[in-house]
Parts: structure tokens; C-alpha cells; sequence
């Protein structure tokens, strides 16, 4: 049953366009588009069939994705020419496949018992991306995006994150405040001038990191609300790290002090 | 002493927007655009004054900007119209000054003895510039950049750096190989399946650390040419990271090691 799609005047073309180029109308019809073989087969193993699912001449003849067509024969895909899968592709390469989806209703917000994240402001989507795949890579539970932060569900946080999506209750829009008062366990910033440093600090239960501006870092308002102010120590001549480096250093110091503590659960 | 300049049929402006917008003319030239106060104010104090000034219109307006234009009365800037500037600029959202600069010199090729960075392949300015930064936080001297990684120099990753470069030897389209079987200390290839935990290794001496591709990661042959293959432990469910957040923790690790084990040098 091929649907073969080669008129720019097809609803399902405009649908799809729609999604992949304007934040607005994804965030009005609560759908996305995940880019890629990668994410595709990752939302199917664990969602089942997506909304939509849209294939390029070109993607049709790879060899990853025609195994994963065989092996998925309920999916009808509909096909397009590459010059117009390329205008429905949010990507400037496009990988051949891409998929539409709702996406996934506000998780219960209550305030976790385990890690988490809290981000303020992180506004590239590579650096908020890369922040929830290393939180997903150390087992964090949720993630708390407070205003000012990208779209978490946009292709390209969606590409940078490479699944984290699926494994993660992602929290957007969210009064930061109200989650680091309420949380049992440590909060935590990291700022450049604490006197605690990283590996000073005891991580060892559970830890609500909070995790700052890409320009400004953590309002400071913010910082001194947390239990602890953490540095992560330079010895080098430059002050301070992109906020996806620093995340991922404090979440692994995190899992490496767990994991010599023998704690299972982060 | 004020230079205006409002025709686009002006040398200076055709000199900046080829720079700003061509990789094969920065790499003819042997020059390359600073973009922001933060990478003129470092280049300026390290290595004196730029080739070239430009400043727009709304840029001279600004405090930061106008005081460090008053500290420097010795450079003359070219001021812009705004339009002009947003030609000249590399970035969507100029920060309304930027330098021309010659890209400092090849450094000297030698084996290093100290702890140094070998990327292979890292294709994303972005994740680049943020592996350079990482680099100059813990004191790295040397990296060395094989065939495949996007050009060192250019704007966006000079952007993502944050003053890196001026910190660092930048070797660029270097034979890795070469590096790693003439270097003394230990040379480690990060990888999946690794025996070896990162946190296990001694990283106490000099450290070559290999890091590879986006998507395909590191080439087989490469990751066993090293002494020493790890692995990050990841607790989560998602197998792997952005590589620039999988250097940064590396790195960290290794200053962790150093600063525990009171060894002054990485």
C-alpha cells in the first residue's frame, strides 16, 4: 500500500512542513517531527506506530532503512520525492525518514524523590539537547526546564538529545523555585566563586542540580536558594565551561560517587 | 580619527564579509573573524591589537563596548551602519563588534610531553569549540586536530571556545597516528565496550586522549593503537554522549586525579 506523495498541494505534505519549520504550530497542535532513523525506531520500539511516518526516494533505497520498513509492515509510510522531503525535513541533510508525533502530555508534577535536573534559561537547543542525553546516560528521572529555556521538543533538541526524550519526564515551563524548597534531598548550583568544590561535596543521595545561562550563568537568586554552591575546579587559565560540559562533569561526578558508595538508583 | 563607512562598494567591507562568510577564503587568506567583545578584549590583551576593527552603529552605543573602545585609543575602529554590520557578521544576532585577525602560525610539531587532545573527525563546530574550551579549563597545552574536523578558526567555533584558541597549540590536519605512537605517557581511546573504567585508569602522568566522531565514534584500527581503551560508565539507559560532553568528563577525571594525587601540571 504505497502512498507516493509528489504535489506540494497534498495536505499531508503542508502538515508536515508545518511542523518541522514553525515552533509555533507545533506547540498549537502539541505534534513534532523526530528526524532520522534513530529516533524513529526508538519512539516506535517504546510509543508504537507514529502518527505519520515519511520516507525520501532516497531513504527508501538505504539499507538501515528498508530492514526497518520490512520489519515494521503495519506502517504504511508515505513516500516522497527528495526535493519535496527536503522541504518537510527540519534538517539541512536530511536522513530520509522522518516521523510526526504528539508529543508525550506533561508528566505528574510532583517533586521527585530521586535526581533530577532543573535548567533556567538554557536557550540552545545543542546545549539543552546534550544536557538531557548525559542526564538520561546517568539514569536522572526528570528533567525540570524553567522559563527561557529552548523548546525541549523540537527536531533539533529532539537530534541533539538522541532519545533522551523517550527515557526522561521532561517538566517545561516550570517555577524552578517551587521544585528546589520542596526537594528532599541536596540542591544544587554550580557557580564559579563557591568554595565547595565538586568533589567536595557529598553526593551520595539524591541531588537536584541546577544548571544555569549559557551567558549569565544562575541568577543568583537562584544559587543561594539552593542547599549548596558548588565550583568545579579549573586548574587551567580559562574561567568557565560551556553549560552541556558542565552538566555532564557534575552528573558523572554524581554517578561516579554512587557507584564507589555502591547506590544503586541516581 | 573616525572611519564611517556606509557603501557596500568599500574594500574594508568587502574584505570582512568574504572572511566572515567564506571557509575557503579564511583558509587563502590565513585569516579569520573574531565575532563579540569577549574574543577582541582576549585576542587584544594577548596578542595586541587586530588587523582590522569593525563596529556597528548600535554596537559603539553600548557600555561594554564603548569603555573598551576608551581604554584602547590607539585602535581606530571602522564604524558601520547596522546593515552593513549584519553582512560583515558571522552570527545571526551581531554583537556589534569584531576583529579581523591573521590566524597565528602553525605552532611547532612536536610530541608533546604533557597531557594533550587528538580528535578525529569531530565534524560540529559547536562540539568542537566546546572540547577546545574543556581543554584550556584544565590546563591542556596542545590539540591536535586530524583530517575530518571542521576548520579550527572559524567563527563558530572561535565563538563556542570563548577564547580557547589564544590558550592553546592548535595543530590542525595532523596524522593522529603519528602522535599517539610517539607519545610517552599513556594515550586513551574512549569506546562503548571498553573493559576498563574510566575511574579506574591512572591518570596521574601525561595523557594523550583520542576522541572520535560524532556519529561513528572512533575508527577501530585508532582505538586500538592507543595503550588504553575506557569506558564511561553510563547507569542510564541511553548508551551514549555528545562527544564533547564525553571529553569534558574525561578530562575532569583526569584533573580530579591530578589535584588528589598533588600533581601541579596536567
Amino acid at each position: 500500500m504505497t502512498k507516493q506523495i509528489t504535489s506540494r498541494a497534498n495536505a499531508t505534505f503542508k502538515q508536515l512542513r508545518l511542523l518541522a519549520h514553525s515552533a509555533r504550530e507545533r506547540r498549537k497542535q502539541g505534534r513534532t517531527i523526530l528526524d532520522g532513523m534513530h529516533l524513529v525506531s526508538e519512539w516506535t520500539a517504546r510509543f508504537g506506530p507514529p502518527e505519520l511516518l515519511a520516507v525520501s526516494e532516497t531513504g527508501a533505497r538505504r539499507p538501515e532503512i528498508g530492514a526497518w520498513l520490512a520489519a515494521h509492515p503495519a506502517i504504511a509510510p508515505y513516500f516522497f520525492d527528495d526535493p519535496l522531503f527536503a522541504e518537510i525535513s527540519p534538517v539541512d541533510t536530511p536522513a530520509g525518514i522522518l516521523a510526526a508525533i504528539a508529543v508525550p502530555g506533561p508528566p505528574r508534577a510532583a517533586i521527585p524523590e530521586h535526581s533530577c535536573i532543573l535548567l533556567d534559561a538554557v536557550q540552545d537547543a545543542g546545549n539543552l539537547g546534550a544536557i538531557l542525553r548525559a542526564a538520561a546516560a546517568v539514569g536522572i528521572g526528570d528533567a525540570f526546564l524553567g522559563p527561557g529555556c529552548a523548546q525541549a521538543w523540537s527536531p533539533r533538541v529532539l537530534r541533539a538529545a538522541m532519545g533522551a526524550h523517550f527515557l526522561l519526564r521532561i517538566h517545561e515551563h516550570v517555577a524552578l523555585d517551587g521544585i528546589i524548597d520542596g526537594f528532599k534531598g541536596v540542591s544544587v548550583a554550580t557557580t564559579l566563586d563557591a568554595g565547595t568544590t565538586l568533589y567536595e561535596a557529598n553526593l551520595a543521595g539524591p541531588v537536584a542540580w541546577v544548571f544555569g545561562n549559557e551567558g549569565s550563568g544562575l541568577a543568583v537568586a537562584r544559587a543561594t536558594r539552593t542547599r549548596l554552591a558548588v565550583r568545579i575546579p579549573m586548574p587551567g587559565r580559562i574561567e568557565s565551561l560551556n553549560v552541556a560540559a558542565a552538566a555532564a562533569v557534575c552528573l558523572f561526578e554524581e554517578a561516579r560517587q554512587k557507584a564507589a558508595g555502591n547506590v544503586q538508583k541516581i
